[in-house]
């Protein structure tokens, strides 16, 4: 299965099928330009990086690899540094390729490296995890962290080519699956009522990791996600049609940011972030909201049945948690803050709530 | 006087006056955002920084300032990072500009640190250098250098605006003068053989600073600069258009490597490289080079009218300087090197050498 991602001025390919890492697609040139650094993780090289390299200098590529450290802390400038020197060791030219094999953490530090190395080198996207194969591999954010915030040090760089192949998801650890589940069962709810039916009679097929249904849940949400960011590529525009892949953000990475991205994966962050933010709709004066009761009640179902949270953690320090939300939002004004919220499976809004009203909503336990 | 420069999609202004620099010309909104990072070094901070500050501040902006130590040595990620850690504590968002006020060092770090904060914010190019404002502020090259290579680390960044002010040139050493003259005299060679005449009728003007003289000047430079990248941003196509502004950089960058970034200043370098490879062309067989010996008369008359050197240092290490020439060309196969070469004023042509000619023709002292 293709899904194209349209460009301005080109488009590049996102490749899904089992097996894929094996076989690879035909790939565009600029993919196999003769000379390749292949970024990974130790766990992720022992189980992919060694076979793939090995693949690559079959089929006649000078292979470089780098490994980094298995982590978000590693994603960061100081291994970008590494990585560069690893490069400069390499003779690696401007005409190479960056092959990102792994999660996030690579993905956007391998992106990163090569939206700058030499004024930018063509980039591949190998995404080993589900929520990378859903969400990081397009859009084409890549940075790393500053000490003080999450990928602040960063570019846009769009890759040449994706390849997303749901064998590797059979070795990773079971709440990776259900947390990437979490963004999945989002584009639903943003876009695609239909899809989010699909979703209801599948998800266990997907649980159980079954080829068809992944890839078949992968292209529509790399589908739904290239045609929001497509006419928005930049992010220029704050309050853009981009902002709707936010729902459930604002919860998401405050609860993130005071667990200093340690007890919950992202995705179930996301999912504690969905049900509360669906629920504040009620609250805010919106019209057309009489779907809104079944839309929780069914989110919550897929949610549960995927294992991830839906309520805040009972030991939640509140004062911390609000100041975090309010950091995440600090260019929106100083007396409202908006959200994401949706009316009805399929569809989003942006709602404002004015703090206080903000914080007595908080304050009841909802 | 405004030189505009094309981009796919958006035009920015150069604006080149005696006094722009206190007076501050009409500028796009990008500019003068609201929040403003002034990067500078010590020298250029005490004497132009401190009164810009204030000046932005004047103008409702709030300012941030980052000094970077003065330098080749500073153009580093070391660095880079160090201004990371300034703006996140001064918690400088997205819609900030970055104002880089200074040589080509400032401008590339601080556009390098403009592209990759928060994935790109706006940047304002401020040279203080003739250098700067003839080179390195046209065509949106930003970068730091890596202990292994200059330049290695970077992007293509363009600012929103450039503002020349000639007045900076008073406290500009006349050495860097006559070095940025010979960029200047490398743009009429070959683009514009009427601006090759208007400096050998003015360049005394030029060396006492007269400030309309230098506008003239630094506008034509920077209309040639604009041409020849305006087909060519990303400088795609390494043997394109945009490689005739290398003329004079093959046999300069080779002795800038060997002195280590010391010695010689770049122009001078520059100035030996032009005179050096316009010699050259009479041994490669090229046609129509009837013109090269007065080109060559011409040219070394304005090198000598600015203080330049046109000859090779006496110290010089041959094998050094043959290996260094080599290394900065070495994605152009293995037989042959190329050069870009004058045959007239106004014209250059790219001619290939056989690796044991060159040596030849090295060996026999020309």
């Amino acid at each position: 299965m293709i899904v194209p991602v349209s460009l301005p001025g080109r488009v590049y390919p996102i490749h899904i099928a089992a097996g894929a890492l094996q076989e690879l697609p035909d790939l565009p040139g600029a993919a196999l330009p003769g000379e390749i650094a292949v970024f990974c993780n130790q766990s992720v090289g022992a189980l992919y990086g060694d076979d793939l390299a090995k693949n690559l200098e079959n089929r006649g590529q000078k292979v470089t690899r780098f490994t980094l450290g298995d982590g978000e802390k590693y994603k960061s400038l100081e291994t970008a540094s590494r990585a560069y020197d690893v490069l400069a060791s390499a003779k690696f030219s401007r005409r190479g390729a960056v092959w990102a094999l792994g999660g996030g953490v690579t993905g956007d530090l391998a992106g990163f490296v090569a939206a700058t190395w030499m004024r930018g080198v063509s980039l591949v996207q190998v995404p080993t995890t589900l929520l990378a194969m859903v969400d990081s591999s397009v859009g084409g954010k890549v940075g790393v962290n500053h000490a003080s915030a999450k990928n602040l040090i960063g570019a846009f760089w769009q890759p040449c080519a994706v390849i997303c192949d749901p064998n590797c998801l059979k070795t990773l650890p079971p709440r990776e699956i259900g947390a990437g589940l979490a963004e999945v069962i989002k584009y639903g709810v943003i876009a695609d009522a239909e899809f989010f039916r699909y979703l209801e009679a599948n998800l266990g097929a997907a649980l159980s990791l079954d080829g068809e249904v992944l890839a078949r849940i992968i292209a529509r949400c790399c589908e739904i996600k290239a045609e929001v960011v497509g006419d928005d590529e930049r992010e220029s525009d704050s309050i853009g049609r981009r902002a709707i892949l936010n729902y459930g953000h604002s919860v998401g990475h405050a609860l993130e940011a005071i667990s200093q991205y340690g007890k919950l994966l992202h995705g179930e962050a996301i999912a504690i972030g969905m049900t509360l933010e669906a629920r504040w709709i009620k609250h805010s004066g919106a019209q057309n909201i009489t779907e809104v009761d079944d839309l929780l009640q069914r989110q919550t179902d897929l949610f549960q049945r995927a294992g991830l949270p839906t309520e805040l953690p009972q030991d939640l320090d509140f004062q911390k948690f609000w100041e975090a939300m309010l950091l995440d939002k600090k260019n929106q004004g100083d007396e409202k803050v908006s959200f994401i919220m949706p009316t009805r499976i399929g569809e989003v809004v942006k709602v404002n709530f004015r703090k206080d009203e903000l914080i007595r909503i908080l304050a009841s336990g909802l």
